[in-house]
């Protein structure tokens, strides 16, 4: 379930790596340096054929931006929302994309000429943020977005678990009389922290739900400071969670809601630090000092997505014969 | 921090190991073979004396029992509660023993010439109960006794995390408005399933307050009731959070709560089988079929300390020069 060892680039020496979203892709050229060479966003279509087209004009976007030759991309790393098999490619339940069973790999790979490779959206991320933090050790990625989940990257490699379900914090109940969740159940970290949760609370229009509950919140309304509450105490339930079952050296944060800038990490970090206050246990944790945060628009997701593009699984390359 | 290659033991072929406990010290003596082939019981003592004095006696016990002489014990391993350092073998705070600070590893190894190691007892009763259960992947031991915590052990070795804090999610909150916690939050997974938190709620005399517990809810007590439904739902949550974070493939459920047999399992997995029902995303994850208990009186914690005390360290294998 490790991987690792570079695609030989021999001749085609650039590492595309995109971050397919419900709203855009974001793409990013990376040179054998590891430095990004070109960037560029667009929005994303519904649906298979649009997603596949979208992914295909992106990498040519990005080759006239980058000056390269789109014959000159060695390897291509997809990050996408959904259940993903990484082995095959194929992309199942990608309900935000219009996507039900998609073979991603193959479909693209034929039209691009380089071979593709395909993560879940959060575990690709996970892999950036830890190749752009220079995280060595082991770290979770704490996606705050519309919904709330976490990748585990340890010694540079995506941890899986036994099921794809490592980092699915965004699922575990921490108040019993809490709100329903998506999932069907009642008071998920999820309800507290994800931004559909928080937007559906709310109930009011806005093209920024979150960022109008903390203003609202700041003006003394008192509902919105409950659930700018629920924020905090939520992804700093996540953090918990994540130190006290797999044990992470680090937990960075990303996401959707990294919009909201130091109001979400300084309010993260002071839940942290309240719930220190009560305990002993947890103060010698340090959880404070342990989190960190992407700034708003990293390219994070589509980086990791070059690295996940560029690395071959272990299993593949066990000689055979 | 993985462990690999067991000891030579030409002509000391005998693993011994313990595991110390606030009441007992349980040993075995394991033969090449890897059957148990002699077990012994006996008291702990309070202090560092003898605790010390408990494990030498408790090998001259099994000695005898097993009909071998003490010189052919070629390892020992020794669990006991507390902060480990299982490097040095000094173990600290383990308030249940009165032991503030002990060199348990050199104390012993010294009386015994034999090599010593020591491990946190609830990772040590992991690796046994893997290996006794033939478990190859990837598990969570959860210890339900008067507290609550689990290791977690894949492929075949402790998942130790950053800092030693992997599977303690006795210290995860599921409830805002729950019960005070001895670590000072409110509402962690301990507070419900944990037998001392169980026994000061209850508050009433008695030898076995958990068994009486679920005797007077079957009577109809509504406050017993309740305390039943705790246990359950709190150890539930615990098998939660260990899948959802870690994604252990099974959980195995161990520890004294394990004396209730079936009255404690059969209510676990119905608890578990109740979340699934309101959750199409939980009922996917099988997690009712993911969870075994270990008989009570189980040697697991005895038999994994033998295999921690047979086990080098990989960095001391590592060639010098």
């Amino acid at each position: 379930m490790t991987d690792a060892t570079p695609a030989d680039l021999a001749g085609r020496p650039v590492r595309v790596g995109l971050d397919v979203g419900g709203t855009k892709i974001d793409a990013v050229a990376v040179a054998p340096s590891g430095e990004i060479v070109a960037r560029r966003r667009r929005p994303t279509g519904w649906g298979d054929e649009a997603v596949v087209a979208g992914i295909v004009d992106a990498i040519a976007d990005l080759a006239v931006d980058g000056g390269f030759a789109p014959t000159s991309v060695g390897t291509v790393g997809i990050g996408i929302p959904g259940l993903v098999d990484a082995d095959t490619g194929r992309v199942l339940h990608a309900v935000n994309l219009g996507v039900e069973s998609l073979d991603l790999a193959e479909r693209t790979s034929a039209i691009i000429g380089a071979p593709v490779r395909v993560e879940n959206d959060v575990k690709a991320a996970a892999l950036g943020a830890a190749a752009l933090r220079g995280i060595t050790g082991s770290m979770a990625y704490l996606n705050l977005g519309t919904g709330v989940a976490a990748g585990i990257v340890v010694d540079g490699a995506i941890w899986r678990g036994a099921r794809g379900t490592a980092g699915e914090v965004g699922h575990l109940s921490v108040d019993p009389n809490g709100r329903v969740c998506g999932c069907g159940q009642r008071g998920c970290i999820e309800t507290f922290c994800g931004g559909g949760a928080l937007a559906r609370a709310w109930g009011r229009p806005g093209a920024l739900p979150v960022r109008d509950i903390l203003d609202a919140a700041d003006a003394g309304d008192p509902a919105a400071a409950a659930l700018r509450s629920d924020l905090f105490h939520g992804a700093a339930a996540a953090v918990r969670a994540l130190v006290l079952s797999a044990d992470v050296e680090r937990v960075i944060i990303g996401g959707g809601l990294t919009a909201l800038g130091d109001r979400l990490f300084g309010g993260v970090r002071s839940a942290l630090r309240a719930g220190a206050e009560a305990s002993p246990f947890m103060r010698s944790l340090h959880l404070d000092e342990r989190i960190e945060m992407l700034s708003d628009g990293s390219p994070a997701a589509a980086f990791g997505a070059a690295i996940v593009g560029a690395t071959t699984p272990v299993k593949e390359i066990v000689p055979h014969g």
